[in-house]
């Protein structure tokens, strides 16, 4: 049994992260913290677990931490994350991070978007980033992976092997994307209440969204030039869900049928990745470790659609199917939709 | 024109009232209080009002209201207002209170219910309920208001008339109410938040809700003996909207008719309630100032169905209708649907 | 492996019956029919499936099915579904119906709530109710379970045990329920669409529906005494779940406490009926085979509160678990949450 | 009194054109027709106009249409639309067409994307488009109006003043519009059905839209070339609202500031118009004849959001706007929000 912590089990990434290694055959939940820890369990925070785990929350040291589990899913805000990732490493224990602390490539980059210095630059650039179906070899070993962010996963999924084979232009993408509301978190501002998003859609964050250079970042890595990605995310009035509309120019002569065929040949074996014939919807994904793909073209343009559940293939998900690959697992144990 | 304060201005019932006030004839927005206030304007507080008023959110003593206002309506929460509202009565300024905190009978009532004395207790059981239609010659001459409780007025309005008439039995009602969420207000909670409420149904504050003895009081007024109600609330995922589903025995002999007739005769010219043959649909009172109420019978149950805008009929619809009464206006006056 | 067919496969309680099969480590999938079946396959038809299951939708006989399954979920409409089940029953084929043809006890309550008479009356009263937590020893050896209503599941689980043990009078029982569109199933009706269920709340078929003599006849096999019971289901701005809120008199003396520690000991085993301290949500169910009761008293009533997904525990999720029983199987499996 | 008549009363266009001419103050319903009438009133029909207008539904010839009306909103879907208006246009009356039928230019683009000869194309390049702000003079004595449609208006307004003033190219125009379920009309399909809409986004109709040539048409009349502009909708689960995010390159050396100066200036005195700081909602301009437009810029780009009600700003209060301008009507009128 693979003996699995949760740090930060108050949040939304943190109950999915339960709910799926609940499902896994060989995994065993043996800590879960919160700085609300107050001697109760699990249960009593999320009370939707009632009978399917037995756990009090703690507050544990990062020592703690490592003497009790085998791996640890970080679900703490950024920033947060980093400080207590890098001491649970020292521990001898592995460390999936489901904050953006890790997933920049360097310090001066990371600097730039989050505002501060980070603070433990030497882990930059040398952490795989957990897209199993791009970085999978390097995810075996890993000690620390860096979880992917929600949009960047629907972006750069149907992006990288368009860039790698050169069938699109890197100077002009646009990526377009809605989600819904879960992927702003459970904190209580005025903004996420229910009756601020019912019955309403607007973009946010617009050209200064921090999952911007993190596409670039990553895409970036299948090609010798750094692409220009211009990303405008937007609030959905529903739980989960995100739908990514990418623009893109072909290169010469480059049709969308070649699009779709490099797409088809790329992710034919891979067990999450759906390239689709009809236009995704996030329904289709939701609750699944699916991303849906589909590719459309209009005006001179190739419009790559897809579509997953941010909180599954968006975030947990995607954890435990790099667990699964950094212990040898079948990868869809725990993830059977 | 009359000169109209808004004290309290950040929450729905807030920007409900200066939504129909702005469609009033005879009705000058004067004045915006609030705790936050910065020297910014209504709009900035509230983008939606951009282009339609101009007013800065100021941070204005109870004499300064006085001196400016009319009449203000009071949108604090309950126990806040009390203190404020006998102040800017001093003032030779007339105040609608939409909250709590002036509806019940008396201050030991209120203590029971609320669990702190009242702090101006002699006009407990002097102040008239907001509701026109039961009690319009009350609020002619009435300096203070006390604006009905958005959950008692879908109770009341078909309760009181049957009870006058002693057409239903008063020991045995149940009122299953159902809400939208704006009825929770504007305070950023964990359970407020959209992806809490979105796609979730359930009871709250199961026999323990305030708004059971305010339905008690008013309707015991229409009657000799204090009537036994039993009040649910329910949260439904939505903006707006209240239905309220009424089982009642009917006395001796009595038929679903007969109640349909007495409440038809009893509402014949009110502009607002509207008896109505289809089963009351939220959806079709949103927005709009109206109660629809339906009667239905099963099993030896009169069950009374009704319908309002909580925001509206329930809370600022209702205040401004009541101001209408107060100042000899067209009671529609602002309230055209 | 059993060999599972599906017929009528279009619906909502179809896919969810098949999503649930592909989760069940011992059922093979067979057969899917459909009167529009026209050579293509389930995924064309449902393209959530995608990638997961690879069958063509047939229009296959009751002969065809019978030699091809071991037992049939039957998704048919009511009045559609008897004289097919009839028929494959005589090929040596068990069959789960999930309609409403054999839920009741005699054809002449039948034929009163339904209008026509029964085409196959000698099965009703000897066809057993799948509830396993009320039934689960008729249900093992069963060649044909009528598969309970949604409502009715979150009314009788409740209200079953204090029946039985005389906790609550049988006189004044009042069901509120409250569920969500999936209910009104997959038909394009004008009062089905977005834009009419949306932002609305209303009650239905107050005093019609035919889930009331439903709870009424399954309930009262617990008693000597037909019981007098009133249901009112509500639809809810939400796609899934059912909450029920339950009014009934305790008998002499019988308080709160007595009714939960009932409900406690009865389910004490059950692996998804869960007695809450927290009051019920649909969200905590949502997607599970849970039903979660909850006990409130108020006024003298016994409030009880239920909640279930009404496409798993009140459709698929309880033929699942009838078919474990009924082959011996694991009672949980396929119904991991 | 302007006498106006409804054609084709049953959909959501009607019922919102119906709510706001009751509001108007020179203005009286004199007609609503649908093939669906069986004799009975529009409150039938509508039951959430109760109380509010007393008036029958017939099946009215265009001859009878144009002896009782002065105008007529021609509510029908496109094709079914212009054989009916050019009839009505003979009998001294006129038309504001809320179809398709008679935006574009050309019998050839007509033909292109409806499939079909049109009726009536003498009338295509003769009839104003029903925008106020850009074709104000035009409307004035027009007797037929072609209303824009929803997602063309949220593209044009922004568009039109930058392309006219050269400050974007128009070789690449990117815009993806997202619209409530609303904008699906009322017809009862399998794809507009609560449990299929709620909770999902997709996009639809990619590079197949009709509204796609609409606003290349009508912006195309703001330059000397024909614009080059991609199109996607999207499906958003809510009740009413366009947002549409457009991307567009500057011309050489311009600013998101100079854009916005530019589209300050030309709306300065528009009513209905407002270029906010704040990023748009569809939220804040629900129920409203709004639209609000902002501009950021990112990347190279600049990003041009804009949000209006699709049922008023994009169908049925443009419709009375056109008509308080045939009409010399303060253009306010029944659209004060």
């Amino acid at each position: 049994m693979i003996k699995v912590g949760i740090v930060g089990c108050s949040g939304y990434t943190a109950i999915e992260a339960i709910k799926l290694l609940l499902r896994h055959p060989n995994v065993q939940i043996v800590a879960a913290t919160s700085r609300q820890a107050d001697g109760s369990t699990i249960c009593c925070m999320h009370p939707q677990l009632t009978g399917r785990i037995n756990l009090v929350v703690e507050d544990l040291t990062p020592q703690q931490l490592g003497e009790r589990c085998d791996v640890v899913f970080c679900c703490l805000p950024h920033a947060a994350s980093a400080p207590i990732v890098s001491e649970i490493l020292t521990h001898n224990c592995r460390v999936i991070d489901l904050s953006a602390d890790y997933r920049l490539s360097t310090p001066k980059l990371y600097e730039k978007w989050y505002g501060n210095a980070h603070p433990d630059p030497g882990r930059l650039g040398q952490t795989p980033y957990g897209l199993p179906e791009l970085f999978r070899e390097e995810l075996r070993d890993a000690q620390l992976v860096a979880n992917p962010g929600c949009y960047p996963s629907s972006a750069i999924l149907p992006l990288a092997p368009l860039i790698q084979e050169g069938l699109i232009e890197t100077a002009s993408i646009i990526v377009d994307s809605k989600s819904g509301a879960s992927g702003a978190g459970r904190s209580p501002k005025v903004g996420n209440i229910y009756s601020e998003v019912n019955e309403s859609f607007s973009a946010y964050a617009v050209g200064t969204h921090r999952h911007q250079p993190e596409i670039v970042d990553i895409v970036g890595r299948f090609t010798g030039t750094e692409p220009q990605v211009v990303f405008t995310p937007h609030l959905v009035p529903m739980d989960r869900g995100i739908l990514s509309t990418i623009y893109a120019r072909p290169t010469a002569g480059v049709t969308a049928n070649q699009v779709r065929e490099c797409l088809n040949t790329f992710y034919d074996r891979e067990p999450f990745v759906r390239i689709t014939a009809h236009l995704p919807l996030t329904k289709f994904v939701s609750g699944t470790n699916y991303c849906d793909i589909s590719v459309r073209e209009n005006g001179g343009w190739i419009i790559l659609l897809s579509a997953l559940d941010n909180l599954i293939k968006g975030a947990s998900g995607a954890a435990v199917q790099c667990m699964n690959i950094m212990y040898g697992q079948e990868e869809k144990h725990g993830l059977h939709p």
